[in-house]
């Protein structure tokens, strides 16, 4: 990215890694919508900056003093990579996403260089890294680092008892792994709200019960009616700023309203007092940041490997070689209509 | 109030009672702005309502499955009296406020005649009523039926931890409740937000380290200067919908906005997506209603009885006998600058 | 039950029953080993008491003041149905079961005779019963009733995070159901304790990954060397005292031991303070009983109706009319090697 | 410490610090019964280790990559120090004390020597150290290091409500400030047991509303008369093995029995399975270590200089001098009648 919306190949140096980080290069990477969104100045402007924060890296150098990683090392990397020196992250119960400020672990893209490069730097290397388990596939490993952990906390922050019913806006990537995540916390109906044919499929076999589609009708009308009334809480992983009322007004009181899309810094949320019961209805409004570290793709590795979930089936649109990682990009940022995510694969030798 | 501005005294019948409830007459009453705002409309409209909520009163007469009590007992009244019967109040870890449906098990006013009466009736009295300790005083007693509950609830919601740095908006009496329950579960520095001098100093006593007032400059550039930075939760209890974004701009990633104000049904939040993160600033947004029960009453007295607080002190409009409730409405309504909290004690012999 | 070790058929009179109260008589019931473990005096001594708290029923009488159910209705009955009038039920975030003090919420055996009845009465029938929906089994229903509750429950208590690793002692009824819920909750790694052959197939179908039998060498061994290392919770299941002990000595500081298996009265836990850590090993005990109301019923119903889980395959050993009940409790009672769970169906015409 | 029950000067090198860590001398220290148990032998054999672990102390020098904290400044020095780079202290809402396995944080006396030193070492200096502020004193700010932080971890644990009755057993240094504590989290009534006149006083001082004795009767039947029954939580925080089962025997259902007690390692729980409602009593077992790190610390400090609570009251036995610290170690192993705690001030010039 060059400056919003122009974007191509860039020229710069190897990074410089510090005594705790890691250099790496990327085996296997995928494109985010934040990647595209961001290009498009969707977060502010921004100028020559290398994007992509997915990614499954190699080894290449280390820093001396890191512990326990080597150069060949093949590694997950979380897309949040927290400073854990950072003194707020001792907070007991709170996300590692925010260390040293909001969203500070999030450091590609928005503090360094990001992963679509030959090479690119991972602090605090022995937190944050970890070592692709043999037994869990490429595509599974790649998917924890962002949609996966992301999904999920929306599943985690929507504070899911056993039995409840709970609504996930959007069937995208991280909409998809939302319903997966609702699934693995308890819920017990689960109605997700899109309309693309193989999201919808994809949708059902990580636990949606009910698609609804704005397509046939007002979609808060359908939800009731499915419901048998209110639900307990909705999860928002898609949309716009509006999506928010229409979750505040389906969720019942000591329910919760869980956000994990990315709004566009252009819009406001514009909410009538009654529409939250005039300040008291003790419905939460939430909205979180991927969680990052070593620690949390561990957890969501162990799920993988012992068959509770497979994030790799949102990868549809797969490619080969380190050169077509504008191809991935332009398909991300294009969406043709059977897109879910896509990824490149990169052989060195 | 016989419709929107227009209040007196209407006739009306002794209320029936079931066989669970009790029929009751006040021994004192306090006026909250809930009464004064409903009354405005605040709202929307509402036709020959008899007003007040908060009660001690002399049990009158019991329905035949009441077993606790009998008439001549001197009872405290919450002013939420859930109906215990209801299912969703079966929910683990809910506020009771909600049983039935979003602020259902407040009764007094939307569902039933008010406590500004000769005779009032209580639901399911066995759970609601707690008899008036003999150490605790009436001013007391009279202030844990929503004033201390409410800003207790505050202070709960806004999920403290020790030592934390709190923002209260507003020191009128919900406001001083919430600092002195901000106080009372482990807050380090308090902030208040509020002018009146008598307000301000009843705000120290109950635990304000800092009094911000908006005349003497920024309000949020005045608590960013107390706190070196951004301060862990804020609590609302004043002000209007914009004050949820003076809320948003000074509290950290991980804390929380705990609202119990009572916004007007005409007001609309309006809130860029930049002030929340993009929606991802993990800036929880809660706001709750009064909880109600004989439980929680029975906890607001034991701090008192133990000297951890003295809610009584809110009281500094008093007034003698059944026909000056139109005073200290007045005095409530028209909020003279020295004004905190108005009662009225009444002895029917 | 006459007394200890002394069972048969006794004959009463059929239950009185309360304004909030049903009286129903059984369609299905199921043998719990709570009721053979009381049957031969495990909890103390008892006489002349009808056994039997698994149920679904038909509605024969309602009380005066019962609205949602009339005769004819058939109904899933919770073993522990709380009367929901009591004030301890109040406070938030507490398990139900102990309402009017501990256990007191559980009623059949210990304060009213069971459900081996042609008659038997079921308190506070509109908070207490479920309708049986038509898209659940009658023997999914009947499982709800206590075995998935206390299962779940024990996964509950486990604070289970997700990809966390939890060891469950026992693959009985309840521990197979400890092994939905720790599935139903975001375990990663599921390893269960126990040896009977048709329990570890269907403990693998509700979510083990291994299964370690004591037959093989010691039990902490095996689950360190399938862990690698200790486990992130336990959930105890089965077993006696002394379970507690190998529950201790393999979870991780902050971790979790869970129990929900009912000891003998007679038992003595002996755990030598460098078990815990000396007192600081930051790893909490918790045990429980299973919790009631028709609300969780609902909750447990909504999950198999959304097909999350099926606990009625539990019961492997079944048997047609009411005359068979000695049977049922027979087969419980003497645990034939492929006994999972026994129950009865009545057809009352 | 030469070894068990051997105690006196050694001559040790300076300690070699890493580049995260700082090397220290101690300005003000302060003697815990956990020095002087561990030189009994009380958590097993140990050789020429240098004792002490709560100490305020001036940076002498630090390692090439600590930034905020330079030669001179007086630092406050947690006694739990943790590694911030071990991997499970990433897992959100734990204990930080054990990072890298049980107690592991605490590296004093077991990992390395202790603060009863002319030079001791920080690890990771920047996570670990706090400025000592100005408006707060040598004293306070010296009691926040373990005492404080400790006896407030014990009400933490306990999980208190707003009203509730807690007891605290034992009013020694530990359990004085989990009197503060509990009263800072929201306790109605606090009952606490011990008998030293003085610390009964400051018991009463910290929030104690009654102060139980063993001199005058049953532990239990006192308690129970007091509280009116069973309380919500209780505290351990003195006596041996055996006020586990005073403690289970006086808490409700739902309620926590809370442990900061540094039992001894020869000792054995003996728990009657009734004492625990056979294992269904839903009275959660808690013991945990006191939790480190800077933030904490902050937070404490946060308590004391907005005048919530001064700990530094417990040091009434005081010293001057690097040379007087065996006179305040033989203090608090002979343990005097009316001694609290004892501190050392020292004055390098």
């Amino acid at each position: 990215m060059f400056e919003i919306n122009k974007v191509g190949w860039l020229e710069k140096d190897i990074p410089e890694i510090g005594p705790l980080d890691a250099l790496m290069r990327p085996v296997a990477v995928a494109v985010c919508s934040s990647d595209t969104h961001m290009s498009h100045g969707g977060s502010g402007p921004a100028f020559n900056v290398i994007l992509g924060h997915e990614a499954i890296g190699e080894v290449v150098r280390v820093g001396e003093l890191v512990k326990n990683f080597k150069p060949g090392d093949i590694c997950v990397v979380p897309c949040c990579t927290p400073d854990w020196g950072e003194r707020d992250l001792q907070m007991r119960d709170s996300n590692n996403a925010h260390g040293g400020g909001m969203m500070r672990s999030f450091k590609f893209l928005t503090q360094k260089d990001g992963v679509f490069a030959e090479f690119f730097s991972v602090n605090n290397a022995d937190s944050n890294l970890v070592l692709k388990p043999d037994n869990v596939s490429i595509d599974d490993a790649l998917m924890t680092t962002d949609m996966m952990s992301t999904g999920f906390y929306g599943a985690e922050q929507a504070n899911i008892q056993i039995g409840d019913t709970v609504v996930v806006f959007g069937i995208g990537p991280v909409g998809l792994m939302a319903i997966a995540g609702a699934r693995s916390l308890g819920a017990g109906k689960i109605i997700a709200i899109g309309t693309r044919p193989n999201c919808a499929e994809l949708a059902r076999e990580y636990g949606a019960n009910h698609i609804v589609s704005y397509k046939e009708g007002d979609v808060v009308e359908q939800i009731t009616a499915i419901a048998g009334g209110k639900v307990d809480s909705a999860i928002i992983a898609g949309g716009n700023a509006s999506t928010m009322l229409q979750a505040l007004s389906i969720v019942k009181s000591n329910g919760v309203v869980s956000n994990i899309n990315y709004f566009d810094a252009s819009e406001t949320f514009t909410i009538p007092t009654f529409m939250w019961g005039l300040g008291m209805s003790d419905i939460s409004i939430k909205g979180g940041f991927c969680p990052g570290g070593g620690y949390r793709i561990e957890r969501l590795l162990n799920m993988i490997s012992n068959d509770r979930v497979h994030p790799g089936k949102l990868l549809n649109y797969k490619y080969e070689g380190f050169e077509k990682i504008p191809d991935a990009f332009k398909a991300m940022d294009e969406k043709p209509r059977d897109l879910i995510k896509s990824g490149v694969y990169i052989n060195w030798d």
